[in-house]
């Protein structure tokens, strides 16, 4: 009967009915009924305990795909709560009835502490502009703020549009809560993993200092450096990231809103843009300011592209820390077998030493896939037109994802693997002596011509140089230990 | 207290036990309690409900990266379910006990159906193997069917290793099951999507075949063409698309199976990989046969990155058609406004016409992110080292997310955008007959001078050709109406 | 006087003579002086020893953008002289005068094969539709013809337009001229040259096929294999590759000829889109036929994203060998060591086999460059707008060089390095005899908890197998040299 | 018979034999002659009249990949020029020899002011170090300098590597040589170029600031803005464009010289590091320092990953530029009309009006190649090993090109396009009071509802809503020109 009401509807929605009940089970508990919520279209039913309105219905019925994991990410979801609640605050001071106002920016407290997560439905792959996830986030403010006055939902006592997206466009919002989303992850999580896995790994150069160790260039073998050397490249280039990302925050500090439709400014009071930045700044305790030209801010997401470029970058320097790693650790007897690595998990069931670097794999992983997000943010934001950028969704997700991905498979790298890294000395220092560079010690006392005799016999023998100085007897035991001494060769002479 | 006792198990541990509660809760249910299981690195806490093992619960704790949204995508865990339950069948006839077989055959097709998938918590970012996935099918598969067999769970009545994993290795079951996964996406999802968008495009482009319009080269005014032979490049265009992806199965067809791990067979039987290939064949119906180069199916996987590059194909010609359709949409007003676009959503509270094509801009969006996976796919693709490639879950993932995307917004397109386009004949008329280029016509019968000064007068004053024609006096008006034809100009001459 | 009087020309040009002068002293010897060629545009100076004329001389002071470095590639003039010839031929069917006729038939020959190199001054960075490259061949036919009939440069007996261009479009034209450049470049250099490596590594394969050696997964110790067995995984990729190019090739050799400005073949005759792909199939050798859509074959250049995307599959699979021969030929004592590869330049002039592997990294370093071009290639293609796509000179040019490169990496790849690759048997036999995995053999005869004591006691302890077992007392030598027989480790059992 | 000499040499360099004669000849003459030259692999010859000597033929020979446009880029070789003038002055102080020290500077400069460009005939496909090109410069150098001093080429009186490469190694000059000749470019070439665009669009902006016209969002017609305002936002993405890459430089500025082999400094002298930073700075006036971590400056090239991601952002910002200023110039006719873009070459032989907007294409393309080195330099950067990064070349030569190509293109964009383009007032106008958007000006004084039929009537139609409003007899004419005045919707309100 329910299915039949639906059908009398309308004839597109026919196919969709079915979607709605799917949709709504999918939190594991079907829907108990439906009411009935209206925009300009025309009136939709809506399962009855959700707050949002019709303009999400349609989307949710419209955009069919991917499915439940393609939803909004919720960095997004919990930044609207915050801008909203900052645009009822400010639009009280332009004249927003007070009681509504409050009730705005309790019901958006809610929505930014995620406690109505499971009111907002709609995936990345719905409008570019994110209108659709604009209206979801007043349609369902306004009915919790409605109830919370003693409303019913949809009676829009509290308005979606002429209250919570007041002075508003879905224009400007979006980029905004795309701003605020990202601003926020980067400092509240993103960067903190960072400094732990810089932390960790300027540990491990500090503990790792007094270990000389072949150098390899080329792949090949090469004059010596000490491990903890090696480990301060690594712990350079995650610095350097660092301050990567740091950079790129002066522009995703910038603020859209206030630009509403086209970046004019029109329907929005003067001074709108500028203390909305701020109380989104006070809000969050990040320096967020309005943007110096909302034109741009609205039609395009270079910050964002900008931001993504920083990853790509870190993305980089990881898998190379990662690759290295995992070679330095290959083994147990037929690799480099330098490092010991952590041992989490089984590697194999009977050979005793097979530890995979499995944290390394992760982490390369997601290195290539924040690449690949990269290349995606870029193709979406330089597709704008005119006075919109309509890829806004996709970007911002990519980019949530890429921090989210990055920072949290760094802290996962740091606590199960750089952590518990140790040296593996009697091997490392086993190839350093067999190594025949050490050979160019000699030079300066036994001449080029001998030095290179000495190389050559040993790697055609397969002897150790010693072995080969004595036995074409160019120097003694005693002259060979006080010449080939590898402390020596890892630093620039006096 | 069920707290003390976690802790008490390793110190390791403790900062996961409640990543173990918090996972446990994602189902929106508190764990009930746990029970002990053991792998070869000793015994671990896995919640009781969970039919998982030690090792799914150590890949838990080990790779909290991501969250809910990260899990292994759902046709892997159904392509495991394929795999085993043929794995049992194959190994009954090497001697694997029947009553052990057919259980595992049984659990297996739960785990086919999807029945099971609440068991599979693992995510994407773990071991570059898919070992710990592979594990976490052989655990609750053997959990669940020593449950039918009246065993407790843990009990290993049915052994993961023995029994579920038997003549296997992750290192050729993986690979086979993202094989598996990939091509029955492609065939039951993925090129029904596109054929059906196909068909939709060809309709239009016969329906339109008789309306003439401006062409537009470098987006400027050339000479005319029908909508319909506009419409038939698209159809083209996504006709090669579906050659394209099923010209890469036949590489996708080729299983690893057999090739253990590292490709050589070890503690496999002769035959053993034929025989599988034979019943996934016949399971799913599809023409999979055992990889003529066992060595080169485990350790590249060249099959997704060509895949993928047909989707990436595919998404650039589909971003032309969903570009085109925007922009000849365009308007009401201001815009080029030859095609009507299907009115789904509120495009305005206020204007009327203002239709935004948003299905469009989903498109769009999905195909930048279908360029995207491909770079990573191609990264994640090329860094293999020796016997095995350690990409897997992330290629496999993201292979599985470009084709989800793609079929589903395909989908959506048709329906909600391509089917319901109307050509907007007046103004596509106006804009024909407006149009200088139709000058072109007049050369034969006045001469290129004399024409060209017809056509820049035209342009000078913003009259039409006709006017300026019979201005000049160089035709009358009804010899302009005999000479300038449209329709004469749509094709070769004879 | 000559500058002044070319700045009496006009004040637009004033900035450009001394590009004209520059660009005419590049190749290295000052012009004698200047001619002056005409367009609708008005007349223009023209070094007086070259062909091109004024739209020619235009686009080159207009686009003053690279340098020498950045001209068309020569694949594209010659194939310039292909079509036009063709053209000619096909063109005196329908009416062509033929004494001009075989004049343009003639000076397309020496554009064909190279001659007239030095008259295509062009970048690729000019119009997107390649217009000024299609006028620059026809002025520099027209001059040539009209030469060889005994006629002034300039005078346009023979015409550009009207002569050698007549019947076609740039838009037609150019990817006409794409698609038998790149055609011809992967028949004649690109799928030879990858034959040549792949029967190479083909030969090692079968040459190494008794070397048994240590495998490795995870870079971490595993079961054994043959080295030639890894060899044949490099062989089977590169023989797909060889594949995956030639599934390209039937949308490649859809010629866009007869589509003329839009698609519809306005102003070209019935049948003459057939007749010149036949004309080009004779000249070239290759069954090139007319696209079945012409309107697809101007707007969008899918093919060229389909044919880069198997270049890009190639490029992973390349990266992959590449990869492994550089780290299985470290060393040379402290890294795997187990191929001795080629020696053809000091590696260092102290060390002795310190063997750089140089052409890994050239290898490498292209491969990284096609995944690059793949993208932009990508991105271009994505991007046409109604009935052209305007980035076709940088997806020509990308594919071309991607093609060239990756042929031409192949070739040094295979002659310096796999074919003079040894195996280090000493060193293979050393690794195989002492890893631990060996011990999975002992498994049958004493059981997994002794086999696993064993290994762990020599992981410890750091002794073979051998010993540890005799040590423990499981086993006698003779038993243990029995039952460790890796040459029964590389294959499924019977 | 100077083949049969060549054939004597060795076998392997039979084939290679034409290889050199043929490059002789790339310059158009033919070589008069050979000399012997040595290095630690022994004899080899080389032409006459080149400065170059074993090494470098070894490569020219080893590495036959791609042909004369695939040369190491001048800006590489002139910093060559740069350093090795650099070290010489600090080597002196180091106790190198004054006369040949002195000698070496003068060569030096040389290279470094492109006088001995011919001298430097090897591909960016070498080694992956740069070694080869490094020796090709230390070969020139030192042959220049003994010729200076009155010595034959081939006599190392002045010897490449103990004099010329004296305290320094290929792995931490070549990156030097990247760091100088991109810093360089950049500051010299670059943002010059960037700074000049950004310059004209502000012009743009102003000159535009009173004309209205309408917003399209979605592409669809939206509210009013100036085309002022729309040019605005062009303009501060050019700003940020320059503010980004200006924000990579202090990671660029950092040198690698003084590292050596692999990082530690062996075979340098302290404060060799700091001495040779201060030398390149003052030789070019940029800060350079020396790298706070040598072995991160060898091993990877993050800060080329990261300049090329700044290149990245501004080509997707400039992508955005070009493709709204084609589409705003569309027409004559049947476009959007609203600019007039200057008209630099015939756009059709017959059709007055139509400009084709070849600048925004030649723009757009450099965008694409500039997203695709991105990625190819981003895959190189990742994927170095240990003590060193082998993609140096690669990684270089693509950064410079995609610096070249957008400026040059951004010069172009600038003189043949920007600067010239006018506003067509007329159209803009026509547009703007055609649109049905106005009617939202009627709120305040008619009501929703009144508006909305006003706009419903009109859009249904086709008449103005002037015309509909007074047919509805809701305003009068007066009424309706007092209030809809888009020159009060382009900004908040008071």
């Amino acid at each position: 009967m329910m299915l039949a009401a639906l059908r009398g509807l309308s004839s597109r929605s026919t196919g969709s009915v079915m979607d709605v009940l799917l949709r709504s089970c999918s939190s594991r508990y079907l829907s108990t009924g439906f009411r009935e919520e209206k925009d300009t279209f025309g009136p939709i039913l809506v399962p009855l305990e959700k707050y949002w309105g019709a303009q999400t219905q349609r989307s949710l019925q419209n955009f069919d795909i991917g499915g439940e994991r393609e939803k909004m990410p919720e960095p997004v979801i919990r930044a609207f709560g915050v801008l909203k609640k900052c645009a009822a605050k400010v639009n009280m001071e332009y004249g927003l009835d007070k009681t509504i106002g409050k009730a705005i920016m309790q019901a958006s407290q809610e929505v930014a502490d995620g406690k109505l997560n499971d009111h907002f439905p709609l995936v990345i792959w719905q409008t570019g502009s994110g209108t659709q996830s604009n209206m979801n986030a007043n349609e369902v403010i306004a009915n919790r703020a409605g109830e919370i006055l003693g409303h019913q939902r949809g009676d829009k006592f509290v308005h979606p549009n002429d209250h919570v997206n007041r002075a508003q466009s879905s224009n400007d919002t979006f980029p905004t809560v795309m701003h605020i989303a990202s601003a926020t992850e980067i400092n509240s999580s993103f960067i903190p993993s960072m400094e732990k896995l810089h932390s960790s790994l300027h540990s491990k150069s500090v503990e790792f200092k007094d270990i000389i160790k072949i150098g390899r260039t080329h792949t090949q073998d090469a004059t010596p450096l000490t491990l903890g050397q090696e480990f301060s490249g690594y712990t350079t280039q995650v610095k350097y990231g660092i301050n990567r990302i740091k950079d790129t925050l002066p522009r995703m500090y910038q603020l859209a809103q206030g630009g509403t439709a086209v970046g004019t400014g029109l329907n929005s009071k003067k001074g709108f843009d500028v203390k909305i930045a701020a109380a989104v700044a006070e809000e969050t305790g990040l320096p967020f300011v309005t943007a110096e030209n909302k034109f741009e801010a609205l039609a395009a997401h270079d910050a964002f592209i900008e931001t993504s470029g920083a990853l790509n970058t870190i993305s980089a320097s990881l898998m190379k820390v990662g690759n290295d790693i995992r070679l330095l650790g290959s083994g147990p007897r037929c690799g480099l077998g330098e490092l010991i690595l952590p041992e989490n998990e089984p590697g194999s069931s009977i050979m005793p030493g097979k530890v995979n670097p499995t944290q390394c794999e992760a982490l390369t992983m997601v290195c290539a896939q924040v690449m690949g997000n990269h290349v995606a943010i870029t193709i979406g934001g330089s597709n704008g037109h005119f006075e919109l950028n309509v890829y806004k969704p996709m970007i911002a997700s990519g980019l949530l994802r890429s921090l989210r991905l990055l920072g949290d498979v760094s802290l996962s790298f740091e606590k199960n693997c750089i952590r518990g890294i140790e040296a593996n000395h009697g091997r490392i220092s086993k190839l350093l002596y067999e190594s025949l560079m050490l050979v160019t010690s000699l030079n300066p006392k036994i001449g080029y011509d001998k030095a290179a005799a000495v190389a050559k016999k040993a790697h055609k023998e397969g002897t150790t140089l010693k072995e080969s100085a004595m036995q074409l007897g160019v120097l003694t035991a005693q002259e060979f230990d006080d010449l080939v001494v590898p402390g020596k060769m890892i630093g620039p002479s006096d």
